[in-house]
């Protein structure tokens, strides 16, 4: 999984019925200390993220791989929310 | 998924029974503003996009997930038209 | 899917039975406009596609989508010869 | 499959009911050498990965071709510990 | 599926039990003539490749469409040994 922070929200009326109803998230691909590049992507959220949030980016066919994603056009969705990331013993993330 | 602009059509008349009749579109991916970056993609348009449109493109297996494109050799669909960004509490798109 | 040109083939005896003989093209991602770039790929060739052709390529499990890839161990298939790409309202690529 | 070098570990506790409770590790991506380069993964270990080891990982769908991950919302595991790397008849790794 | 160069192997001991006993070469990706790139792949080998020979790499889930790799957690297989590259009418890579 990769590392994403939550910077805003993706909004379509137009969508696939698939992904209908579903929260979309705008994530900026970011590093494990929440620094972020220059990457967007449309992720559908699973565990209440919110703006400025670190989480954890789960992609491809795992996307689909729980209940609100099961068999839909989805191929990425935010499996958690980071409480902290540990590196060589030292706290370089915290929530 | 990421954001793509829509900026043509492909035609291919010799083509995968698979895909046959399905309407392919020129996407050009995008950030979440709109700005394209030097990237095209052939994407099977699920939602009625037009050109100019910013979409959301989902790829990979998750692109079979349809009625349209189950079972068939398509790895990038167009899911969604996208209506508004929001990043930061502004908006940084609109269509 | 991506854009592929075609320029030449690739020629292998030791291989899984799951790919001997089917014709395998040695193509060169390209953008729209049949402009290649420096990037190779062997892809399995679904549609006659034949040299200097633009073709349309569709990878990972999507390329297993079709009668003669069912659960080969293929990751890249030719699934379309391109005709003519439209660019805003501009013809930028014509067989 | 790909190099990476395990670094710390991740801390989540809002996360995905599907990987809830699986030990989550930093790692960072790195060549066959064990020269990390600047690209961080969040893995889950299947192995008993130690920090400072170089390991084996599989992504996408291949990832959850196990006991502990099958049908769980996870495109990332540590699959192996290197014990040795030889390229060219030299040993240019060592665990 | 793309091209590698076969550089040598990889050992470990404390690996998953769907791949323990496999092959596991040491894979640098490169282009169809045969000249690397500075990437580095772990592939299960299933066609008998040795150092110094220019192979066919599958990746993903259709690494898994053979019988050594059948629902294990294998991302990357060598699929051919490459014996000719041709490339508008020119032999550019020959065994």
């Amino acid at each position: 999984m990769i590392f994403g922070k939550i910077v805003g929200t993706v909004v379509s009326t137009q969508i696939d019925e698939g992904i209908k109803g579903k929260k979309c998230l705008l994530a900026q691909t970011c590093n494990h200390k929440g620094e972020v590049n220059n990457n967007y992507l449309v992720a559908v959220d699973l565990v209440g993220a919110g703006v400025e949030e670190v989480v954890i980016i789960s992609q491809g066919s795992s996307a689909r791989q729980t209940e609100i994603t099961h068999q839909k056009p989805v191929d990425c969705v935010i499996v958690g929310i980071v409480d902290m990331v540990e590196e060589h013993n030292k706290i370089v993330f915290k929530k």
